[in-house]
């Protein structure tokens, strides 16, 4: 029997590379993004240092796309391939504008970006997950990526928090359904900057932006939880941050 | 000058109708709904009552649709018409399916019902109710409706609890963003089943089901309260409800 | 048959008083605080205009106090008295500080004013409130203020934030298990500095202060509520506050 | 320089045997619990397999025993002891009864048990947490265990709630106080019944109950947790329960 994947949406530098990198020890991995200049480097590292990594350039939000992706990942690890992890980090546009500018076109591409994405690729890896609930060494997780916008619709937030408000209730209502099946289903509210190089000219003090491999660190200890202590939601934070 | 008025989207039998008659006792109304024959008995009544009433066939869900109702209102009420209060009552589809039975047009058209109806509803109302904050008899007044699933993403619920979870979004980001400014935004959880001709035959007790009257008189209460003291979420549900 | 009577505790300037002279209106007002001082100018103002009103010196920390409340309401108002509303505006010591500052004392206090004081009251009213839900005119009320601290633990908040807590799951309970019973259990957070004498000098900007009977207007409101509608939970603050 | 020191509180059967055993890998542990019979055993257990435990009796409601506590501790560790995780995990009594059958004994006693208590603790360790923010090899931490009660006031469960309700507000408030001083200071939701002796004969079906030692493993993550990145709050329930 081959081994259980991973697949990993939403793979750029910061969290995505993180968790494909943590995963990447115990799993061989699939990873996600619309764009291969961004999952490449990480698909050739890992490789080079002894893991198993694809990379497929997938657009979440576009169903066709997630299931060209299940296809290339059958093709490449067996038609019976089983799914230990599957982590959704794919953030979607992030949105900070007054309500009165935003238009119609904003909200269809953030919904489709977030929410359309997470349940195009919830329903893609539900199936494969399911099937290693028997066989996969820990419980098969499916993990959300949130944010502060998670659980606070701030002013001017009107498009982004709506749209994780909505990633948050998906994830919620498929922890509820899934658990009692095997899969643990968990959503992670990151609460502060991420440091990455999009963030490093941003002075926030010392220990003041999360490193994104103590996110990894967090998902991978979700994932080895057993079926009888899932936890559903974490909050992580710079011990700093104002919350 | 003239009058302000109120706007009610979703207007058919329960919440909507009772939340007109019930605002009609104080501005004149405009009432939404795509299906004219949800409010043309409702209008009648209200005109033939003392008050002033116009239905306008409205697909929240399209923003033209949205946009010809504002020129509907201004055609009737005139050009600087401007808006006491808007309510958003429009539900959306109520769905409940496992998760992997839901489809992506299902995401789609509950979104496009609940968050992009919402959305359109908000951004075509809000500068009439910022054209009023000086002259309204109460702070102008933003009520949106909520269910159950707007604070829990039940089991079989992703779909509606998604949609729901992102409308309470919207509202408190509106609500934060829009209070400053002296427009009133609110949600209102409604917990429980209401008391309209679809759910007669429901046995759910003594007691067990929601008078839309009383929804009404909570939403005008909202309505009445002075910008020192704005609520922005009230739940409502029957005494002997389990929760 | 005698009126229903309604009870207040904390009654001083600000939401005390304004709660009683709003409940004066419809009913006879029992009206509680330790320093009668507090109480004296407005049961005189209320008997004075009109209604009917009493003061019990009580320290709602001390359950003989209590009860002997109880026994002085009987006196007034006939042994077979009966509650409409009751409400518990006792706030307890406000306290501020760093957590390894604060002491034992300041905790046993704490608790004492708050937590023993809302469980001494509702143990008192309860009876009363069961005893008239035939026959109030509207649902018999509990009616507990919170605060912003009801919600949010913030640094150097422990001891206050802890009590508000507390108060708030008290009230959750309470509403679960005797709502179905009749009785209308709710639970305000009052989220702003109220505008009372104490805090005149405070400059929070135009409409920045809470105004005591837009308070009292949404208890009533409360109150009047069917036993199909009831609301648990409100949040009260003014439209210009951050939160 | 000396070994930092973990200090659980209330260790017996359960949650507090398994935290003790986990955290005696990498640390030695002083084990409270009033009755020495509790941890006896767990303590002769820990120092026969190679590690360092001492089991101190005490009344953590009492502030003595508490400040005699911590001199023990100083007594077996040097005067310069420094701690790397607390973990309050002495539960109070559980009370399940309708509201009228409460009397303000049970109130004390479980306030004492639960707020003061937790209140006690935090105040005799923090110093000793604080201490070691530059030396322990993880963010010094303090982990206090919550329940079903912590979020949600069921009827009956006045009592129980309340407390829980506070030690979580007590929790969130030196989260936000001490996190920025680099002490981790976390609160599990232990949302279902635990797998110990007592609960042994209890069917909830496969899977139905939360097994203590994975309670022990998400507690070791938390305390592993980098100061950029810390969760304050996880929820464990088994997948099977319904929520």
């Amino acid at each position: 029997m081959s081994k259980p994947i991973a697949i990993i949406a939403g793979v750029g530098p910061g969290t995505g590379a993180a968790v494909a990198r943590k995963f990447a020890l115990s799993y061989p991995v699939a990873l996600l993004s619309r764009n291969p200049a961004t999952y490449d480097p990480i698909v050739a590292d890992i490789n080079k240092s002894g893991g198993k990594a694809i990379g497929i350039s997938t657009d979440v939000s576009d169903s066709k796309s997630v299931k060209a992706m299940v296809e290339k990942v059958k093709e490449e690890y067996g038609n019976d391939v089983k799914c230990a992890a599957a982590v959704f980090n794919a953030s979607g546009a992030f949105v900070r504008k007054p309500f009165l500018e935003l238009t119609g076109e904003i909200m269809d591409s953030s919904y489709a970006g977030s929410v359309k994405g997470s349940f195009n690729f919830a329903q893609a890896t539900l199936p494969l997950l399911l099937a290693s609930t028997s066989t996969s060494p820990h419980p098969p997780s499916l993990i959300f990526t949130g944010a502060t916008a998670s659980v606070k619709g701030s002013a001017n937030f009107a498009a982004f928090a709506t749209m994780k408000f909505a990633l948050r209730a998906m994830a919620q209502s498929l922890a509820r359904e899934f658990g009692p099946k095997g899969v643990h289903v968990a959503h992670a509210v990151i609460d502060g900057v991420i440091d990455i190089p999009r963030t490093k000219e941003w002075d926030l003090g010392e220990g003041g932006k999360i490193d994104p491999n103590a996110i990894a660190d967090a998902y991978w200890h979700l994932h080895t939880q057993p079926k009888t202590a899932f936890t559903w939601e974490i909050d992580i934070r710079p011990g700093v941050e104002k919350w």
